[in-house]
Parts: structure tokens; C-alpha cells; sequence
């Protein structure tokens, strides 16, 4: 099995339902960081605004948040605490045309068969007793594809780098090609890091699982050592490091957003204490990714999902699929991603070391 | 059954190896965010420290932080990313005076049978099968004396405010005087708030489970509405509410905390969106509790539990045991708490919408 | 609220579609154990079938097993391997008349707005997280019901017993007439036994947790004293016992069924260790239940789900709902019900000492 | 890394305890299937009892069983239920030689320096967060050893099938060698056959995850099938069929013991329904194990851990380690092993799919 981009198909606007279409309704944002009553909320899908007559693509959108129409007619999707004091904020909560706003959920869907993304059929009450051998497979070959067409960004929750095994197949697979980015928190740069210096994760060595005599210090240490150094990199060159997840980025010139959170210890230089600065710099690396695969972690799974639309818009105008992947050991995590109404996603419940290590071996031989 | 606080024995200082001990070291933060070599990290135990012949307790103590000597003699526990350059930070990684620091973790014990902290015996291996009649016995009768005694903070995760029972209850301990301050987030205070507003939370009715219309904007409505009226006092006033966690919170003055968090909408003008910031307002709130219970949040749970000591030095300088309880329906996050060493905690695994309801039954009638 | 019936709205077969239908198709079972190719399987909704011209209810359903009409035109409902050579068996697989067959899942609907059984509509993702206010409210009065004019069974996972309070509750509901009948098994009975003689289970005290010396031989003495006494009423006897669930039962000579298992020890002299014969005797006692309570087992909710229909004929011919409730800690548990089609259940997401405790504390005063 | 195994010391009887140490008592069963008062009740380690004034090794152990002196001076370790009236059981319940009875739980260690069996000191707390690369790696040399020297038995969950995948993997293993007895139920035989004939698992492709029109009569109709052919090897033949676990077993002459549990439907006719003929059949399998891998199952992993002791004595009587695994999604299935006794384990939490392609990728090229 190769991998096959599907095919967008654009909505025909000459059908009369969108010919008599009204034009959207606007209201200028009451103040700075608020949206005027009824304001439209934007979804991970496709939505169109009728404009001036013309019905325009928010094309770098992501869910809950408002549409601007800038006066040149470009219609940026904002968070509302980004909102300013008189932007041109569209209202209306309707979605199929009656107010100018349609939302199309079914682009990617061939006419009779539907391809790759016939899995959303088969989304909900995905356990561990899921067959994901498919999954596997696919998630393979898109892996190749996006390695020479795309981008993929992935996000990581602290326990990833407790495992040798994990940690040497993702810096292969950053190594190799595969990683365009990186979203993770303190914990997990701090862990990896600690693996790359002392081959230990919180005190217990990465492998053997023996627990150093006082390795609790070695969590704290590599903090200390990192802000004294003043950044990663710096660290990195004091120490002579080149194993693990963060060197590879590095190495590799992957840009990393470290997002705080209220259980960091340290934090590390590089870490974005104001959590609403931190969403900013995640959804600058969200909007470039083609792919993003969310790794054991409920609270930045959950923060990313919510910035990623389920298409991109490529640089010559082309829609395409954003594929996102959430992995996690407990069904609850990835059901509420769910839930919350991230549904283009394909989720998977299992060990992340041993999905990481599948997937590495898959694609590096 | 009516609760006794267990005395605190104080270590005999008059024994040999503490006379003998020498005075702890100490070294200057070389600069500001950054220990030096060696520091030693606190616990979440009493921890004394000999200076200039005399040993001395870290009175406000907290875990994974360095002790610094101001001129006065007065110990201050210090997260490192608070330290001043020149700071005089103790060095030592020893723990039985051999160094001049010595952490004492037996306190409370009585010389033969050990009676209120026998618990911590049967601490690890807590499990949804673990018999818990005892733990709510307890906790009610604690709670009794801490309302005349102490001081009650609660730690909550966002999805406490989704029950219609356990808001309820929740609301009646504050009312009660049970709640003496509120740790969370941004989104257990929008959903309350949407409770109190629409009686929904994510625009699900908080008793029938129905869904309501377009209900997902529900959540960001509140979000918008709070920004728009500057505070949540003043939402609460304009829309003249009084129902759930909040309104209980502000018609009660209890002081709340939101720390902020990359997964947040809105968020709420309270919401600190530095989250180390946030940690130091979460600590000022802590530093007055003798009882925090931490209901349904990992994160909160972990990030409340590390700087959260295992004693309590009162106004009159008696020492007593600060209390923590954890609760959460899943093992894994429980046992998290107590790996990560935050050993003086009694866990219970169970939905927190019953506790809550079963605590409240105890106590009010 | 009081709790009132939904009213059974029986199909209306003088309309053409039923009318006009063929009388259902039959073969023979060609060996005892085994039916005909293509024999009709049940569900757990009311089905009719055609025979001689005339629609019939097989009134005494469950999932997964045969039709065979019996001489004198009663349908049976009967599992593949109780069927006997030359059982006239129903064959087909369509279920809207167009074979003779007609399942009916709407019978307890009211045209325009649904009562009781709106809940269906919000089975979908039960989690910890779930609102149960109103669930709580409305099976303690659906207990009060059914004492009155029903009856409830309980089914018990081994760990039922290890809270001193659930199993002081349980006793209670027992005593006060809201039990009926206990399916367990051998686990479930030697653990409350174990508590009632020595106040443990597994060799932990059942309230204060500590853990006796030599205390994992309880379990296993009390396995080997009811099997010398013969039987669990004679060691009840014998040593004059009185407290827990099993002995509740015995005093209020509410059944017992105890199927067995390949964990088991001992095991009891009443357990039913050849599993089919269990099966027999545990559908025996769930054909004359209402509500049918499954609380913290995997194994036994699933197979008494499997064998509970979503209704019940009663004595006078009425037909009525069979409520059937699911509590567990695990999201999995009760999703995993969900999934094998059990879907007329109102699953809850606890602790099963506290749902017992509250369910207790709404019934008796 | 090659595997070399740990070898055994045995105690030193000449030391004085032993020497001086009385007989051991004995006392006769009183009725079949029953001991006497103060029964000595076996562990998972190794127990010598000092009988007619020598020290003596009960050869083949499990758990929770009496020991019965036979006549020729011979041990048996017999389950309670399975003693005969008058059978001579082994009395007292100390194990350190006091009472002629030595419980011996170091025999596999290094004077120094621990080995293989250094693990043990982290067995406590093991998550999905668990560094498991090493455990991966001595699991692949261990099963390259036993191919050569040992025996193989895995225990199988009913889930473990739905993966095409897991299926192929394990298929894989079975036929070069790594398999030497299957324990399961009747679900992971009927699922897989299942998969055989229909390329489904209950209705589902276990590859593309579409649900088949109609298919949940899958699950019954080979059951059904099965039943009509009288075996599973006769099915089998009868549909030609080559592919999954089961086949691979009865093409490898590998014995497979199915228990039966009141969950099945069914059930297939190799089923064992009598569960404690079934436990007799399972140990009678488990008895020339040396290695002992369960795979998502809590029911038949501690049923199989209860019967499978932590040593094995060979043919030409040297006496080596037994090697038990778990492996589950959940973490409490896997403390569950351990919170009851069964401590000579490898517990690892990931999602079983991945584990067996892991380890049938580091087996087989």
C-alpha cells in the first residue's frame, strides 16, 4: 500500500443556495480581547464566508475561535483574547448559508467510495481492543509521504523520554526526517535531557530501571545546570551531549515550543511561562504541520487539538488533509479529545514507547 | 469518633550528634534563578538546619527548594527560579546531621503505638478496592476541627463542576465555612459559571445530561461575558448569580486561585496566565492551609502537592500535621502523587462527585 | 419525584405490513447443542415472531439464542446448546416482518416526548465525568418501586465486599427489602464471610485497613470451614454469624447464586462450578427480575447482560421495562457492556462503595 | 546480551536450625476436600519440610494448596479441594524452619552482586510510564533460550484475537517454536476461529475495522459451526482452514486448554466447563512450564499465576527459575497480580498488539 493524497473538492458556489446566500454579518469587537454578541465560532472544518458577494476560505482556522475580515477582505481566525478593540468580527451561529457562513465537513470524500478517510466511520469506542494493524500501516506510508510533501509536528507528554528504547527511536525518526517540529512542556525536555546526561529519568536509570542513590537531585540538577548555562543549546555545547530527543531537534534545527505548565520545576530557559504566549508559538509551528501526532500527554494533546484545523491549505492553493494522531494508554484521554469535538482524528490506545518503537522500526531500516 | 491533633515531638538537640554536628554550608546563588553547586533541596518534612551552633527550622518549607539563610538567622524556602544572585543557599545533600541538616520525618509518631498516621503503613497499593469507610470517617471528623482550628483549601479539577449534585454540595461546605481557599483553573471556573448561568456545563444540562442547541457556544459565551464585564464579581453581579462553586467562593470571600494552562479558552480576567506566577499565588494560599484536598486533577493535584509541606508551624509556634488528600478515579494519577514522593497524603480512588456528596452528607445536616 | 411505569405500547399488527406478512420460517436443531443454518438469533428487545398466522411474543427473552416454538405455539427462548435434536427452531434474518420476524425497540416510547427512557439518547460516553445527579435521584425512586410491585437483583464483583460501609449498606438494603436476589461468585461470598467471622478481607481489617499477621491464611480458612460445616448456612450457624451481605441473604432467605471460576479457591460448597449450569441458574433468577444492579465486575455484569432482556411480561400479561444498571470504576467496563449490545442500561462511572453508600442513605432514613 | 540462566542454591541443611528443627507435624484430611485445622498452605517459592528427619523439597508447587505426605516420603502439593479423607497434610504455618517447615526465597540470588533477579527490587509500581526496553530485550533472549531448553505456555485474553496484526504475529511464534501450550477461554478460540473463516472478529475486519452487514451472528454461527462438526480440529478441516492462533496451535500439535467462564456463549466443545476440572487441566499444562507469558486477561492471569510457583525442578533434577510475565493495558490488572502474592513476576502495562509484534519482531527475521 502506497499512500494517495484524497482529492478536496471545493463546494460548487454556483448552486442557487449560496447564490442567494445573504453576505455574512460583521460587529466590531466591543473591546480589546472581547467579541461582540452572537459572534460566529469557528470548528476544525473547512468554513467559507460570503464577503462582498464572494465566498471566501478562512484558510488558517482552527476551532473556538472568531473570523476578522481584515479590509483587504482576508478573514484571519482569532482567538478572542486576541481580539482588538474594533476588528470586523463576523456573527452568526448558523452554518449551512442562511447567514453567509458554511461550514463543509465532507470536502475530502470521494463521490460513491470514500477512500483514507473512511475511518471516521469506525472513530467512536476506540479501546485497546481496537485492531490497529491497519492504523500501523498507514500511518507508515503517510509518514514517508509527509517526509518529502509535508510536514509533521510532534507533541509529547513528559513520560515520553522515561524509556531508552522510546527515546533512541524518535531521535532516529528526528534524525532521519520525520519530525518538523516539536510541542512539549518542561518535563519532558528536562527528563530527556536528564536521560542524555546522567542515563537516568528521574534518578532511575533509562534502561537497567535501577534507582541512583540520591537520583532525585538529577531532575533538579539538570534544571540548575540549564539556567545557568542560559539555554538549551548552550547546555547542550557545555556538556557534549548528543543523545535523546532534544538533541536531535537541536541537531537537526526542529523547532521546539516548550509550554509551561503550574507542575514545572526550574523551568528551563526556553520555556514559555505565559500559557497564552505559549499557544501562540505552538499554533505558529501548528500552522506549517501537515500532520501532528499527540503522545501521551491529555493536557497538550487536548491544547493542540483545539489549534489544528482538519485541512491546510498548501502554498499553491491546494486543500489538503491535516491528519492528527493522539496515543495514549487510557481510552479516557483519547475519548475525551473526542469529545471535546476534535473528531478528524485517529486515535489509538496503547504504550507510546511501544508505538514509537513500531513505527520507527517501520520506516528506518 | 472526634478528632485529636497528634502532637509533634521536636527533636532532642541536646543529643551528641547534633551537638557535634557542624554548621551547614552554604554558598552564593551565582546568579539570580540559579543555585549553586550542591544545594540542597528540601522535602515536604521538617527539616532543620544548623547556623552559627544553633538548629533551626524551615518553618515554611516546600519541596524541591533551596533554604536560604537570610542575616536575621531566618530560614526561607526558595524555588530556585526565585533565588537572588548572592543569595546564601545551604549546600549539603546529606540528611542525618552529618552536614549540619537533618530531616526528620517522624514527628508526629508516638514513642509505641503510632495512631493517626498508622495509615502511612498502609499507604501504597491504594486502589478502587480499598476499603475507604475509615478515610471518610476521618476526614469528616478533620474537617469539624479544622473549621474551628484551621484552614480548608480545596484543589479542583475541571470537570467537578459538571455534576449537579456535587456542585451542590460544594457550594454548602463553602457556605458552611468548610473552604478557605480555591485552587483550579480556568475551565472549572467558566464551567461553574456556566452552570450558575445557563445550567449547563459544556452545554450539557448539568441534571437531565440533555444537550442543549448550539450548546458548545455555551462555554465560550461565558468566557466572552466574564471579559466583558472585567471581572468575575462583576459577571456575577450583572447577571445577578448565586448558584454553584463561585458564586459560593465570592459571597463567602474565599480567596480562589486560577492558574492558567495552554489548554484554556477565554480565559477568565482572574486566570494567571504565568504560570509561575501562578505557582507563587497558589503557594501564598497554601502557606496558611493545615488541611488541602485535591479533587479530580493531575495537574493541579501534583503541582499543589509539591509545594505543599507535611507540617504546619502555627501562629503560636506549635507545630501539627497539614493534612493532604487526594482523590481521583483513576489509580494511575494517585499513585503519580505518591511516586513523585509526596508521601504524606491519604488517597482515595473514586468518582469525586460522590465523595463530595458523601463528605457534604457528613457534615451538614 | 415519584417514579412512574412507562406505559408498554404494543405494536399495532393489523396494519398491512404485518398483515401481509409470511408465517416465520422453521428447521429442526439437527443435533442436541446445535441449531439449523441460519437460525434466528434474539436481542434483548421484545420480539415477535409469526406462527400459524398470529403474532407472538416470546416473552421470556435474552441475547444470543434460539426460538423454538413449542407445540402448543409457545416460543421458547433457548440457548444453542440447550437445544435438544429435532427443536423446532425459527429461521431467519431480517427483523421488520418481511420473514415473520419483528423486533420491537420503541414500545415503551411515548409519541411525541419521551419520559423515563429519554436516557437513551445520552448513553453514548458515560464517563467519570458524566453528571449523575439525576440518575442517583431516579433509581432510589425506582427502588422504592420495586419494593413495592418488583424485584431487584444484585450482581457483585469479588471486591464488593472489602469496604466495612458498602458492606454495612448492602445489609441494610437487604434487610429492608430491596434485594431480591445476589449473583456472584466465590470470591464475593469468601470475602464477606471472611469479614463477618474475622473482620477482614484478604487478612486487612475491613475498617482499619491494617493488614494481620498470617492474615492471607483467612481467606483460605474460611474456604475450608464452610466446606466442613457443608454448606454456608451451617457455617453461619455455627459460628453464629450475623453481619455482611451473605448473611443478610440467609436471614432474609434472598437466593444465591454463585457461579464459579477459574480463580476461585476452595470453593464454597454452593458455588456451581461447571459454568453452563451457573449460566441456567442465574437466568432462572434474573426471569423473574425488574431491575437487575451490576456492580464492579466485568465477568458477571456481562454475563447477566447478556442473559437480561430489556423487558419483562408480568403475572397479569402487562408488559414493563427491565431497568438493568451498570456501576464500575472503569470506563471500560461499562463501555465494554455498551459494546456487546447491551444497550438498554444506565451505566455509572464510581466507586462502587460509594454508589452503595448513597444509594443507602436515599432509601433508608 | 545472551541469556544465561541463574543458578540455584540450595540451603545449607547442615546449618544448626535445620538440624535441630523438629519433624514436621501432620494431621489427616477430615473428609474429602477439606484440610485439618492449622493446614500448612503453600506459596510460589520453593518449601522443603523436614520429614522422618530430612529436608525435603515439595517438587511441584503452587500457590494456596496443602501439602500431603504420601507414603514413599513423597510431597504432593494438592489443592484443598482436590484432598482425599485421610490424606496426611502438612500442619503449621511458620516458615523458617521452627516447625520443620523452610520457606526459601532467595535461591536464585548472587552472594553478591543480584543478577537476572534484580528486577525484583523494582517490581513495586510499575505504569505505563515504566522504562521497559530492558525488559523487551531479556524477554527475547529468554525465549531464544527456552525454544532450546524449556517450555513455553501462554495465557490468552478474549481480546487478544481482534488484531490482524497481533494474530499474525503470534501465529508466527507458534510455528517457530515459542509456543508449547495454550491456556485461554472460549472467546479467544471462538474470536480467532472467528477470524479464520469470516477475516472478522465479533462482525468486525480485523484489519480494516468495517463491520460486516449482520455480523455480530458471526460470533454465533462458529460457535454453531464448531458445535456441528463436534471439534475444533474437525472444523478446521472441514472449512480448510490455516490462519490465526488456534490453527496455529493444532497445526503444531500444541495443547490448549479452554476454560469456560458464565460469559460464554457456545461454547466450543474442547471447552472445559467444570472450572475446576479446568484449573486441573491447566496446571496439568502449566506443570512443565518454564516460561509463563499472560496476555490481557485478569481472570486467566491470576488464575494461572495462582497455580504457577516461581521455580521449576527439571527432569535431571537441577532447579531453575520459572518466568512469569503479565502483560496488560491497565495497570491494576497487573498490581492486582501482584497485590495477591504472585511476586516472581514481570508485570509491563502497554496494549498486548504491540507487545507480541515487538517481541515476534525480535525473535523471527
Amino acid at each position: 500500500m502506497s499512500f494517495a493524497l484524497p482529492k478536496y473538492h471545493a463546494p460548487d458556489f454556483t448552486k442557487p443556495e449560496f447564490v442567494s446566500a445573504p453576505d455574512v454579518k460583521e460587529a466590531p469587537a466591543p473591546k480589546d480581547g472581547v467579541a461582540p454578541e452572537g459572534y460566529h465560532s469557528t470548528s476544525m472544518y473547512p468554513e467559507y464566508f460570503k464577503v462582498a458577494g464572494k465566498w471566501t476560505l478562512a484558510e488558517e482556522s482552527r476551532m473556538d475561535s472568531s473570523v476578522v475580515i481584515r479590509d483587504d477582505g482576508h478573514l484571519d481566525v482569532v482567538e478572542n483574547r486576541n481580539l482588538k478593540k474594533g476588528d470586523r468580527v463576523v456573527v452568526g451561529r448558523t452554518e449551512r448559508a442562511e447567514e453567509g457562513i458554511f461550514l463543509y465537513n465532507s470536502g475530502f470524500e470521494e463521490p460513491g467510495e470514500s477512500t483514507f478517510d473512511d475511518q471516521f466511520v469506525f472513530r467512536q469506542g476506540r479501546s485497546r481492543e481496537t485492531s490497529y494493524a491497519r492504523d500501523y500501516d498507514r500511518l507508515i506510508e503517510l509518514l514517508k509521504y509527509e517526509k518529502e510533501h509535508g510536514k509533521v509536528v510532534w507533541v509529547m507528554g513528559p513520560a515520553f523520554a522515561f524509556d531508552f528504547g522510546a527515546r533512541r527511536a524518535m531521535a532516529s525518526l528526528i534524525d532521519h526526517g520525520y519530525c518538523n517540529g516539536l510541542l512539549a512542556g518542561n518535563a519532558l525536555a528536562t527528563h530527556d535531557l536528564e536521560g542524555a546526561l546522567l542515563h537516568t529519568a528521574l534518578g532511575q536509570d533509562i534502561y537497567t530501571q535501577k534507582s541512583m542513590p540520591n537520583g532525585h537531585y538529577n531532575h533538579l540538577d539538570i534544571c540548575n545546570k540549564v539556567r545557568a548555562c542560559g539555554s538549551i543549546p548552550a547546555f547542550i555545547k557545555e556538556y557534549g551531549l548528543d543523545d535523546g530527543i532534544i538533541c536531535a531537534c537541536v541537531r537537526n534545527n526542529v523547532p521546539i515550543v516548550l509550554g509551561g505548565s503550574i507542575r514545572d520545576d526550574g523551568p528551563l530557559p526556553e520555556v514559555i511561562g505565559d500559557v497564552y504566549k505559549a499557544q501562540n508559538a505552538m499554533r505558529s509551528v501548528v500552522k506549517d504541520a501537515t500532520t501532528v501526532i499527540c503522545l501521551a500527554t491529555m493536557l497538550h494533546t487536548i491544547a493542540t487539538g483545539n489549534m489544528t484545523p482538519s485541512f491546510r491549505v498548501l502554498p499553491d492553493g491546494t486543500i489538503r488533509p491535516l491528519y492528527l494522531y493522539a496515543v495514549d494508554a487510557d481510552e479516557f484521554v483519547v475519548n475525551k479529545l473526542l469529545d471535546r469535538g476534535s473528531l478528524a482524528a485517529t486515535t489509538m490506545v496503547t504504550n507510546v514507547q511501544d508505538f514509537i518503537r513500531i513505527v520507527a522500526n517501520g520506516l528506518i531500516k
